[in-house]
């Protein structure tokens, strides 16, 4: 206690003296749907737009002003409530609810098979569900961005369905849960910690366990760099060998700009560091969607994208420089379609990003890079730094060990062998966050569904003529498993009515 | 969504209009522990006496001081971290810590024989866990008061544990939850909600489905008025009797004064009213505390003391009329040791209560009382009268659903057979309160004890030599029970190690 204590102390003398701070490197979630790429429309995916009066703070009594929470919903394949039909709900994550309902074609697909009802939350303050009325005000502050946490956006969710059902006395039907990335998480936590409320939970390439020490520090990065390695081993090379030649060219004069003009960049470099970050994103990304077929997820990309990527590196004329290569190889990422003239490494320096905000508070995770395993550059977890960080971006001290002390994850396997079911954890190997998360099978109904081949929540996407294989079996593993936990709600239903 | 609105437009327009209210009914809940009134010591409960920094909004990222939470902690008996020994950890309720510390004897009996820890950490806004400073600042407005709330007392308890057993280096030792009463509902639902904290809880008399309409809202004052009626039918005639008498009386001219002097008040009697409530007050807590061998609980008393009660008011000589009868009986109750010359109806009229406070947030436990079966005068339950009270008493409007979302219970049959497990739900029949518990076995191993004539968590106490048989059977289960969650958790960690 005394030490916690002073540390706390400690932490915030070291923020008050030190207003400027090294830039505690932030992980690279998927921040980017708050700003849809593209517009997929779809007529498979049609609903209604609806808005709930919400409650601020589930937690505690503060006279708060509710604030409308979006949510989309289709009951045209629902059976109702007589046969006791399912309502599958999808658990928001950080963004407009929209452009994850769009990438989310597998909840869609299996609503007719189930007779089943839709719903997609939006997590609050993204999107249109604002509290304080408008983005600006909610995101105003520490103080007006305090309620922006995983337990009030679950707490919401709990709200919401339990009125939906009420009012549509569909108190009985079964609720499963999806959920991608933080929203699996979302998801997998939620059926613990709201059994009563939802049967079972898909949670797909949810990192529950990217928290404290659980899992090692360098899991993410040597992910990462595995894809490319396993593309071409001097593809990956030449990508370690770029940071050292970035460096030294940006110390050069005139190098920074020399640099800018090698990438194409529409404004100035200010800093090697800001065009590390542009890079490393780029390579992050293409981890999480490196999908067998064409995508436009994050970004419009070819099938395996870092394969690509790979050939341009590796390819490129003899005699380029590893500078050139490297730019060749991003512009797939960045520059798919050929469109962009030059590029912004930051679109929007000074808006308040909802996911930082949660990466300063409670969703912490740990990350380093291993310079024997990584194609990054090196780089410890440095706790201080990024707390600082947060201090001075927003004004708000990080609680690291919150988010395992409620939700658990160090112990998970002794915890859901003796406690809890029906929860798959999908993950696909490729997909970095797949090193956060669950990828053994735990009991007979707390499964892990594994592919080697898979990227980021690769099962939710809509079914397409080019799925491999393994894709196919996966979704059908899915939608066996979900069916047995429908089934079995239904018979204990009709035993504890017999009692 | 709409008709919610509405209705708390509604009813903020109405705790407007009607600045005075009637009285609605707030539940005899075991509030008066805050007094504690008397001191059992024991040289069988020694402990230190440990306070621990808390942050006061878990769920939230405001700005707010921390405060100082007290815990009573024994390491007499434990047998340390290296073999895994257990942590028996109590949920403080509504009350000082000691107070309950002292009537558990059951939990100080046990840890010798599992080498066990024992702690028992203290409920927010109770004894001297106080935020702010002092209970008066604590207590001062709703603003103040906002945090006490189940969800922020469970996560204390997690955020503590988690602490200690890090700075013990005990991480794998395993927790079992101990409860009784308001604790015992905190007890059940920590193991559902943290489960990766405890691995078992043992929950006696815990009334979790006492809220929204799970049972029937007069259950409480029927079990109440079935214990009178079960020693003697003319003892609850009597008691039935006597209300429209008081009534009668208590209209006259001096009836008030008179009742006053029937009934040694030491002061004015300023409506029959407040009789009924100090009658229905001792009735009711007659029946929690309807032990089998004399006890000083809530009150220095006889065994049996219901039985005790209606003897004085049967065996009254000839022609006593009916409120002397009462009067003889109800001083079992307030003055077995004889010492009181007159009594005070209200202790501490100004004086806030935690509880109550709790009862006009989330405790919404809707009680009425039949004419035909109960022995008390008839009332419905009247949701609107009871938050305009709140309204007025504390500038509060209730949430009525909101623990039956957070933390279930209408469907708790199915749920707990698919998810959960090592919960003992403890109760006695006599006891008012049973009537809002859970008292038929669910699954292998959430499970109900439940004795026919034990009463307000009864098995929690120290063994007398006055013990009953079931009583002595009821608490060899339990052990038995935390034996096999013990043990079944040590091969869990065998297994996970050998993984």
């Amino acid at each position: 206690m005394t030490t916690k204590l002073s540390f706390t102390l400690f932490l915030t003398l070291i923020v008050l003296l030190l207003p400027s701070s090294p830039e505690a490197r932030r992980l690279p979630f998927l921040s980017k749907p708050s700003h849809p790429q593209n517009n997929i429309v779809s007529d498979n995916y049609t609903y209604q737009i609806r808005y709930f009066q919400q409650t601020l703070d589930h937690f505690s009594f503060h006279h708060l002003p509710t604030f409308p929470q979006r949510y989309l919903i289709n009951t045209d394949h629902w059976l109702g409530p007589s046969p006791m039909a399912p309502i599958f709900l999808y658990c928001g994550n950080e963004g407009d609810i929209e452009w994850f309902a769009l990438n989310t074609g597998f909840v869609w697909e299996l609503a007719p098979l189930f007779g089943a009802m839709v719903i997609f939350p939006e997590h609050r303050y993204y999107g249109e569900s604002m509290p304080y009325g408008s983005r600006d005000e909610a995101y105003k502050n520490a103080s007006t961005l305090a309620y922006l946490t995983a337990e009030q956006a679950l707490a919401d969710y709990a709200v919401l369905i339990t009125d939906l059902k009420r009012n549509l006395s569909a108190e009985a039907c079964p609720v499963v849960l999806f959920g991608g990335s933080y929203g699996g998480m979302l998801a997998a936590w939620m059926r613990v910690k709201y059994p009563h409320i939802a049967i079972g939970a898909l949670a797909s390439s949810a990192p529950i366990l990217q928290f404290d020490d659980i899992v090692p520090l360098d899991t993410f990065y040597n992910i990462v760099s595995n894809d490319f390695r396993r593309e071409s081993t001097s593809c990956f090379d030449t990508i370690k060998k770029s940071w050292d030649v970035i460096t030294s060219v940006g110390r050069k004069a005139n190098g920074l700009d020399r640099l800018a003009k090698t990438f194409h960049l529409c404004g100035k470099l200010k800093s090697s560091d800001d065009l590390f970050n542009w890079l490393e994103s780029a390579y992050s990304y293409l981890a999480m969607v490196d999908y067998p077929y064409p995508s436009e997820f994050l970004m419009p990309l070819p099938a395996y994208p870092i394969k690509e990527v790979c050939k341009k590196i590796d390819e490129s004329a003899e005699g380029t420089n590893v500078l050139d290569r490297i730019f060749n190889g991003v512009s797939v990422y960045y520059n798919y379609t050929g469109q962009a003239d030059c590029f912004d490494l930051d679109d929007d320096p000074h808006g308040m990003s909802g996911w930082d905000w949660q990466a300063c508070t409670e969703m912490v995770m740990p990350m380093s890079s291993n310079k024997n395993s990584s194609m990054f550059p090196e780089w410890d977890y440095n706790y201080t730094s990024y707390a600082v960080d947060c201090w001075n971006e927003f004004g708000v001290i990080p609680r690291p060990t919150w988010i395992t002390t409620e939700f658990g994850g160090h112990d998970y396997k002794s915890v859901f062998k003796n406690f809890g079911s029906n929860i798959i954890f999908s993950n696909g190997l490729l997909d970095p966050w797949s090193g956060g998360g669950v990828v053994e099978n735990i009991s007979d109904s707390v499964v892990a569904l594994v592919t080697k081949k898979g990227a980021h929540h690769l099962d939710l996407r809509a079914a397409t003529a080019d799925d491999p294989d393994w894709l196919v079996d996966q979704r059908a593993s899915e939608v066996k498993l979900i069916k047995g936990w429908i089934d079995n709600y239904y018979t204990t239903k009709k035993g504890v009515f017999n009692m």
